[in-house]
This record gives C-alpha cells, sequence and structure tokens, in this order.
C-alpha cells in the first residue's frame, strides 16, 4: 500500500512507520518541517500542495494534532485556536481536500484520544478537539463518496510519552501494540466511521 | 434566577423564555438582531459587550448555535467555519468569558444534539460542532472555578421543527416538554459536566 503518514516524526508516527516500513509499504513521511514531503495542516494550500505533489495513494494516517495544553485559566478564544486550527480543522482539511486525491476505496486514519469522553487537567483544548473529530468522523462515513473508509484512533496516553503520565493520574497508558493495532484495523480491516479504542 | 438566554427568538428559545418567564425568573433575551440586548457569539468582542451591559447573572442559556446544513460535496474549510464560529466557538466563548461575569454557583447550559453520535446526511458540520461542545463541558467542568456549573442538552429534532423532519427519517421528535425538563436537569439541578438527553 502506498500510505501517506502526517506527523511521521512525532512519537507515534515515528513507531507506525518502522513497523509499516518493514512489511514492505510505500511510506511517505509528511512533517511540518521535514520528513519525504512538507506539510502545515493549518493551511489548507499547503495541504492542496502536498497532495499535489504526492499524487495517488491508498491510505493517510495522521498523527498530527496540535492543542493547547495548559490550565484553565490560560484558555481564551486566541489560545483555543491552537487546537480548532490544528487537531480539528487541520485533520478535516486532510480528509476534505484529501478525498480528491485519494484512490477509490482508500482509507483516512484520524488521531483523537481518550480525553474526548475522559477530560484531565489542562487539556479541555484537546477534550473538543477531539470531540469535533469523532463526531466529523462519523459523519463523513455515510456522505463521503467511492467507497472511501474513515475512521479514528483513540488511545488513553502511550506509553512511549512517559512525560505526559503525570497528567493522568491512575492511567495504564496504551501500549504500542496496542496503538498498531488500532491502526491496522482501519488500515486493513473493512470499518468506516469508527472511533476505534485500541 | 436572572437568567440570560442566548438565541431567545429561535425555536427552542422562544419556548424555554415562555415557560421561564411564567416562573418569575427575570429573563434576558440576547438575539443577534432583537431582544433586551444584542449580540453576536462568532465575535468575542461582542460577547464580553454584552456581559458588561447584563451584569452579574444566575445562568445562562445557549441555544443559538448556527452550523453549515449542506451536502457533503458542498463541505470546504470555509463553510466548516460556520459551524466552528457560530455553534462551537461562539458558546465556547460564551463561557470563557461569560464566567467573568457569572455568580459564584451560577450555571452555564450549551445546546449540541443527537447528531454527535447519530450522523444524518447534510449535517456532518453540526455533529462536529456538537462533538466539540460535549468534549468541552465534560472537560470545563473539572476546572471551571466558583462552583459554576457547565452541561449541555442534546436533543433530537424537536417537534416544534418540523421543517427538519424530512432530514431525521424515522426519528421520534424531542417533545417540548423533554426538551423543557432537559434544560431544567441543568438550570436547577447540581448536575455537571453532563450532556443532557432530554
Ligand atoms: N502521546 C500520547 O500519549 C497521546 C495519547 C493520545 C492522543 N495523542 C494525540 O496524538 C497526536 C500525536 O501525538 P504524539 O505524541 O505522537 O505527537 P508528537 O510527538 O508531538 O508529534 C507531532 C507530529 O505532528 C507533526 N505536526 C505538528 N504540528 C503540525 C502541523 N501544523 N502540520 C503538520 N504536522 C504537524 C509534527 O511534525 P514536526 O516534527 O515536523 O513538527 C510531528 O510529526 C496528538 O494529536 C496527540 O494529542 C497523543
Ligand atoms: N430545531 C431542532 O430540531 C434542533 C434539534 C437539535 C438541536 N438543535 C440545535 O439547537 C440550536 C437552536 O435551534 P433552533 O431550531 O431553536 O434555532 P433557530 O430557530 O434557528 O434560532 C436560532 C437562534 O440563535 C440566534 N443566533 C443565530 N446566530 C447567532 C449569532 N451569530 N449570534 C447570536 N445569536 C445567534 C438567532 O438569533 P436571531 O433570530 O437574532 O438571528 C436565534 O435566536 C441549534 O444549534 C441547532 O443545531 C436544533
Amino acid at each position: 500500500m502506498r500510505i501517506i503518514i502526517v506527523g511521521a516524526s512525532g512519537t507515534m508516527g515515528k513507531f507506525l512507520t518502522n513497523v509499516l516500513k518493514k512489511e514492505n509499504h510505500d511510506i511517505i513521511r509528511a512533517n511540518r518541517s521535514s520528513g519525504d514531503v512538507q506539510v502545515d495542516i493549518t493551511s489548507p494550500v499547503s495541504i492542496e500542495n502536498m497532495f499535489k505533489k504526492v499524487g495517488l495513494f491508498d491510505a493517510l494516517i495522521s498523527t498530527a494534532g496540535p492543542t493547547f495544553i495548559g490550565p484553565w485559566n490560560k484558555l481564551s478564544d486566541q489560545t483555543f485556536r491552537t487546537g480548532v486550527e490544528g487537531k480539528m480543522m487541520g485533520q478535516i482539511n486532510l480528509v476534505l481536500i484529501g478525498q480528491h486525491y485519494i484512490k477509490p476505496e482508500g482509507s483516512f486514519t484520524l488521531i483523537t484520544g481518550a480525553l474526548t469522553h475522559q477530560p484531565q487537567q489542562n487539556f479541555a483544548n484537546a477534550s473538543a478537539a477531539n470531540g469535533a473529530i469523532e463526531g466529523f468522523v462519523r459523519a463523513a462515513a455515510i456522505e463521503i463518496e467511492n467507497g472511501i473508509r474513515i475512521n479514528a484512533v483513540s488511545p488513553t496516553v502511550i506509553e512511549n510519552s512517559p512525560q505526559y503520565f503525570p497528567y493522568f493520574p491512575g492511567e495504564i497508558p496504551t501500549t504500542m501494540k496496542q496503538l498498531e493495532s488500532g491502526f491496522r484495523k482501519s488500515l486493513f480491516g473493512t470499518v468506516t466511521g469508527q472511533i476505534i479504542n485500541p
């Protein structure tokens, strides 16, 4: 499969790139500032340019989703935009624009997270962006054309991100193996409109 | 109680205004273009001005939440902004700004809808905006200060909006009595962080 990984230089993206490369998939790494192609998902023009450069592909995985992390009293219209333009509209635009470049029967797999339903202090912006993506995924699945599938993977804090453990008291981290299996269900299965809890 | 109803000229807002006025609550009707005070929820400046004019209050109900309604192929970054700036950031900013004007132990009650989990054709923008508001409400409840409560009411299509029935095949509409009871649970109860299905 020809698979674009947006956010391939991140903790999740690097792991998934390695796993999928070993299986001889053609992986196109798309990051903000490195990789095979550069993209700023907060810009629809940059997204369109990426797809024009890449050409036809079978699947897109997004593990890019910037949000504002910080205490409640720092939340404002302005700080909230980090997640609105990044994790939310960034990923939604990857689909709205990418649907015109992906092969029929291709798939989009976006990233959300347990914060949608299990909030933690400092992460209200991520909870909102996640909720938006999950609502969008369910809705997109009933309208998107050409047999294209769309799902989201929703892990809790992952084992390779110990820097976040203090924010998630008592949480048992999602293992990288579980995370991988979540993405596999969307990439290689037939489900659509699902929020996959790996 | 001194209650601001944002969207008081709408189908839901008019109904709730009448019900609550009969019980001698002090209702402040806030609409885009009529009412006791005007507000454009897509503008943080306009929201701040409304709160400055109104002064202290006990509760805010929002039944204002514009979204883009239309077929999938009309969805773009631009059309998607109707719901992002309106139903999503409009309501989030009512809380982020309004928390500095509401009385301690006051409450915010926002509007979402069944489309969060039960998508329908033409309503992907509402599904995303709803999901964002629901994630935000759960997260806000664990961080907002001074005993302020926050909930959302999530009806399906309501009985007073027959123009939407064709979009919701087989759906049994939420009665106005059910809708009212949903808002009552948030206004007069003690719950917080809840998505109330009336
Ligand atoms: N880590 C966890 O425990 C965890 C758990 C649940 C959910 N999540 C969610 O999963 C996602 C990825 O997490 P992660 O820890 O793997 O992130 P990460 O290590 O910070 O990596 C982020 C990746 O996204 C890219 N990126 C950031 N902003 C971008 C933009 N505007 N345009 C294009 N690419 C951009 C980065 O590219 P550059 O390197 O070029 O900047 C990088 O490749 C986030 O949305 C996060 O909320 C994470
Ligand atoms: N109707 C249903 O069956 C149903 C079911 C589930 C959920 N919902 C949701 O419930 C909400 C209200 O529905 P409705 O049918 O009662 O709506 P509606 O009759 O169209 O009324 C909308 C109200 O919101 C106000 N408004 C619109 N844009 C605004 C803005 N930018 N700033 C301030 N106020 C604004 C309008 O004021 P003006 O009159 O001054 O423009 C009006 O008072 C919507 O978010 C809808 O998605 C509706």
